[in-house]
C-alpha cells in the first residue's frame, strides 16, 4: 500500500467515506451493497463515486490469502490546497487494506454514553472519515467497564453502538432505530430487515428491552449480553438469525 | 515532509486535532494559545500532548523564506491497528506544513446552513480532524451563493462560520456565541474578548445584527457584508478591531 500524501483531504479534514468488508476464503460478502452505500454517501458530499470493479479487483488482492478479512476500503478526497474548498476536479484517493478479522459471537455488554450522533448533519448517518464521535463513544463505553456504547443522537433518540447497529426484543416484538435519526443505514441492518418482521422506531430508552443484539458486515449478529449493568437474557430469534446470516454469507 | 502510513488514525477515522497559525516573516503569532488549546484539546480526547518547542522548530522551518504563512498542525493518534480501540501506547504523528497566506480583509456575504455544529460531543468544541461538517458547510453556504456559512449547533443556537468565530453588534453592544454551545474557542475570539466589551450568548437568530465580523488566526477581523441577503453596514468599532489586531500582531 502506498504511503499517503501529506495533503490528502482524507487526513487533513476527514473529507471522506469508508467501508469494512467481510471476506471469506477471498470472496467479498455483500459487496455490491456495500458499494452502492458508497456511492450514495459520495452523491450526498458531492464526491466522485469510486468504479466498483477497480476497487474490487484492488480488494481482493489485498485479501488474498487470508480465510477471514475484513477489508477497508477507504475513499477521501484526495489532494487539495489549504483550507476548506476542495480543489477543481476533485481526485480522490483510494485506500485499501486487509487485517484478519475473526469471527466474534460472545455477548458483550453495553454501556449508554453521553458523546451523541449528529443528527443536524447528513454525515450523521454516513460511514465517514469524521469517525471521532464512535471513537469517543467507544472509549466511554470501555471506561465504563463495558465492551460497547449505546449511542443516542443529538435528538435523544437511540442510534447505535460504535460501530454496529443495535436492535432489542420487548414485549415480543423487533425493533431498531429508524433512519430518521442519526443512524447508519449497515447492511447486516438491512440484512436482518429482509429475514425478520422489524419495528423500526424514534426511541428515547431501551430500558424496556429483554433482549438484544449488534449487527455489523464484521460480526455478524451478535447478542447483547447487559446493558448499564442489567442482565438480558439470551432470545432464541437471535440464535435463529445468527445461524441464517452465518450460512447466507 | 515524510508521507503518512495508511495505517494513521488520523486519516482513517479523524482520530485528532490541529492548529492552523499565522506566521509572519518567519515568527509565530500567538503560538501559546495555538499549543495551549492544542494541549487541552489532547486531554479531552485523551492523547498525549505535543512538545510545543519540537513542534516550534518544525513550524519554522516550514514558514522559512514565506512572508506571510499559514502553519497548519497536524497531531494525529498515530498509526494502529484495525478497529475503533487505540493502540497502548498511542504514539502521535505530527505533520507540519506551510503554505502562503495573503491577508483577506474584503468584506463576506454568509448564509445561514442547515448544517448543525454538534453540541452533544466535545468535538464540536475542539479542532478535530473529524472536520467535514465544516466543509459540507462552507459547500452548502457557497451553493447558496455567498461565501461562508453561519452555523447553528444542535440546539439550535448560532455557533460560528465554517472556520471563523462570528461576532455581531445589535443596539449598540457587540455579541458573540458562548462556549457553552458547540463553539471553537477561537484564538482571536480570544483576543477580541480582551479587546472589547462582548456579550456571550446562546443566540437563536442574529437577524437584529446590524454589523458583524468574523475572525481566525488567519484572516484577523474580516467584516462581514451580509447575511442571508440583508446587507450589513460597516461599523467604527470593526474596523478599530482590525487596526488594533493587525498592529498586534
Amino acid at each position: 500500500m502506498e504511503p499517503i500524501p501529506p495533503d490528502d483531504r482524507g487526513l487533513l479534514l476527514g473529507d471522506g467515506l469508508f467501508e469494512t468488508v467481510l471476506f471469506k476464503a477471498g470472496r467479498a460478502v455483500l459487496w455490491d451493497a456495500h458499494m452502492a452505500r458508497l456511492s450514495d454517501g459520495c452523491r450526498v458530499l458531492g464526491l466522485p463515486a469510486p468504479d466498483p470493479a477497480a476497487l474490487l479487483a484492488q480488494a481482493e488482492a489485498a485479501a488474498a490469502g487470508l480465510d477471514r478479512a475484513a477489508v477497508r476500503v477507504t475513499w477521501t478526497a484526495g489532494s487539495g490546497g489549504r483550507g476548506l474548498p476542495r480543489p477543481d476536479p476533485v481526485q480522490p484517493r483510494a485506500v485499501v487494506t486487509a487485517a484478519p478479522s475473526p469471527p466474534l459471537s460472545s455477548p458483550v455488554a453495553l454501556a449508554t454514553v453521553s458523546i451523541r450522533r449528529n443528527a443536524g448533519s447528513p454525515t450523521g448517518r454516513l460511514k465517514t472519515l469524521a469517525y471521532l464521535d464512535n471513537v469517543l463513544a467507544r472509549r466511554e463505553a470501555q471506561a465504563l467497564g463495558a465492551d460497547d456504547a449505546v449511542m443516542r443522537d443529538t435528538d435523544g433518540h437511540i442510534a447505535c453502538a460504535s460501530a454496529a447497529n443495535l436492535f432489542w426484543i420487548a414485549g415480543g416484538r423487533l425493533f431498531t432505530p429508524s433512519l430518521a435519526g442519526a443512524v447508519l443505514p449497515g447492511v447486516m441492518r438491512a440484512q436482518v430487515l429482509a429475514l425478520e418482521a422489524v419495528q423500526e422506531v424514534q426511541a428515547a430508552s431501551i430500558a424496556g428491552a429483554e433482549a438484544a443484539f449488534l449487527t455489523s458486515s464484521l460480526i455478524g449478529v451478535r447478542p447483547v449480553a447487559s446493558i448499564d449493568g442489567r442482565a438480558l437474557r439470551p432470545h432464541p430469534l437471535i440464535a435463529g438469525l445468527q445461524a441464517q446470516v452465518a450460512a447466507s454469507s
